[in-house]
């Protein structure tokens, strides 16, 4: 099963990229019947749904580097797995915007001039928010996300339900934040439309990578100190299940 | 309570094509307050989350040939139960498109040529979406959509909660697919309405048929393979719950 | 015990109809950020899964006559309590509809002749409806509404999951059929709003009490035959947890 | 432990704050693709989902000074805990609002006299509902969630349903009160944003403690009585799980 969890990393993140980015692309601005910013936030969020319960048992079902750093800081992934599990999970992003390209380049009037779902911030932002707001509400977020994960598969949470639980974070990180960057919280996913719109894209993807990354340790430091859970442990147990 | 599977699913595969496309043809496109592309999703979604509690432990709730050709293909659905599965379901979509036609045709305005939710591609796809990007979203979505199926059903995913897994991955599906074919995944509740809107529906109902039974084959293959399921296995149990 | 489950119905009732027929009055109709059809479908999906919950265990969480009425169809509930049940619901009811109408009052604009949720059919229907399809769409709802409840609430099906199941199977009625009667299903919902609104609210009530009788009875009926449940039995325990 | 619950408390309450406010600050408004009311109902519900099973065993996720005297009043919270709870719970929104004002005042055209999701009454009700509106809507909605939040971790209840059934109850609260007074239900939220906002915001934030606690303490009490608990227990574990 070893080799396993990363197909069931790849896979998921492909998941996640594709039907999340995928929502915004093809149904988010549809004329008076699309489905707005609530339907992309509720997209990326069922995304994880799906996939938590799919495969949360063959790899944890991270689908994310700063989930996979996070919980690393917070003591419940071994490091010696941060590598390979990144690498997946941006190879599955990177196909998951690759298929949205070959379905969404189908229809009259795409154009990937218009951001293809890339994060952003400045000039890119939704509603042009400033790269200080930009860069805060990633870390915040990708903080806070991460200490939901880690809370709701805790031993003491009620057992099956962290999939709702995380999936559902997800979800409301995507309500409150998409004005202001798109919303990353995941530096795969903004890897995979970044490479597709290239220029502004790729200049800007440096901070979903930064921004994730710090705020995904500090929800995982800050939960293992809250539940004061053994410090220096690592398991070698995947844990969003 | 061996004929009572196919009773149950025609009654629930009555209720997916009656509601889902009913939320579509009554509900979404209202001025203002219509439920939209989002409301037709989650009507989707929900009959398939409120079937599988209701029947699941009947028949396995598949309410769907792309799902029961795909639980074979992974080795969970006995081969010799999938044309009477596919009968019962086909029985139930018509009988539910032909109860959305008594009621919606009860309103001033109603017209079999706005659609009535069939599934269509290139001009009839409803952002005009090409046929070639008809037909992979429809293998795509279904192959996930199976993968899905065959995780959340899997003896190590938390018990109880596959029916909200799969019926949100049905809702997740919908939000991004209906702009390009107005979203089959299930060659059943593609066939009702096509048989009361005829000429293109019934011409263009060839690609609801192939792309989401090749889509669903797929996914429960490379499920099979990715769990390391024994191969060759075939078990008289449904799985759906 | 014995009497609080009678006072449970009439809070549970109470509920549904202030917080369901409240997202209609006072939010829906908002310009540009009303919540719509789909927020007030989900208004009143949630006031059945917030009060199963919450009282489940003490009445069994009927919250509506066809549901009593069904339930005792399918051999569930026994028939010497479906009065009492009834007449604590229309109490809960009609105070439910007292307090939004206080409530309601308060804004500028209020006023009483745009329905105050009120169900109606022809002239009285959203979009103008017949009679004939009002009524069968009350009926559909109605024996579906209760086929899942039957099923949802069965020994097989997963435990603890009903309450998610019967209330987002109504709001998924809702997504459905609000156009064509605002959606009853429940003649002590329609019952209140009615009572303020007078006039043809009145005069049209009788339909969402005869309908969704008719179709809970017809649910219930064939969920029993369905499920090879013993014909005739009686059991004191509720069964809507 | 014993002190790290209040550390719990109150990055729960900054999450609920942030993200619930945040949501309607930064994205409620955004022409044509906005997340309107609903998506702000359906935040405001997820914060609460995701933090009870994130902290639920750590503190008993109140996050909220209505619930933690209705909890009181209803015999499941010690009268000793009471007070530190509150302070907790403010000093997380405080700075939750501190947060949110960082990042949305980083974008062109904010402004705090757009109310910055302050609560109000009169002319400061979203709909300018009267003040006897605002209180009536306050106490009744604040007495229904304690009376769901005593119910749905009431011993009988299913086990682990709680988070769910508490945070779709806060946002069905919102889903009908929001033209009202914005809703609070939460003196603790109300407090955040009516600190940055100033003048009228901190003049009406009487109400919104006052209403809140009335309404939560009356849900414990009514809830108390329908489940027969013995009256005058005092127990030391939190409940909100």
């Amino acid at each position: 099963m070893s080799s396993k969890k990363y197909a069931a990393e790849a896979i998921g993140t492909f998941w996640l990229t594709f039907a999340g980015c995928g929502s915004a692309v093809i149904a988010a601005g549809i004329p008076d019947i699309g489905i707005g910013l609530l339907g992309v936030s509720l997209a990326f969020g069922l995304s994880v749904v799906t996939m938590a319960y799919a495969i949360g048992h063959i790899s944890g079902c991270h689908l994310n580097p700063a989930v996979t750093v996070g919980l690393a800081a917070g003591g419940r992934f071994p490091g010696n797995q941060v590598v390979p599990y990144i690498v997946a999970q941006v190879v599955g992003a990177v196909l998951g915007a690759a298929v949205l390209y070959l379905i969404a380049s189908g229809a009259p009037g795409f154009d990937l001039a218009k951001g293809f779902a890339s994060n952003g911030y400045g000039d890119h932002s939704p509603a042009k928010y400033s790269l200080f707001a930009g860069f805060l509400v990633e870390v915040v977020m990708t903080m806070i996300f991460l200490f939901i994960i880690m809370g709701a598969t805790h031993g003491k949470a009620p057992a099956g339900f962290a999939p709702l639980a995380i999936g559902l974070g997800l979800c409301l990180i995507h309500l409150v934040s998409i004005p202001v960057t798109n919303t990353s919280v995941n530096p795969a996913r903004s890897t995979g439309p970044a490479l597709f719109v290239g220029g502004w894209a790729i200049q800007q993807l440096w901070l979903f990578w930064v921004a994730p990354l710090i705020g995904g340790a500090l929800g995982g430091i800050v939960y293992r100190w809250l539940s004061d859970e053994p410090h220096g442990e690592v398991t070698g147990t995947t844990s969003s299940k």
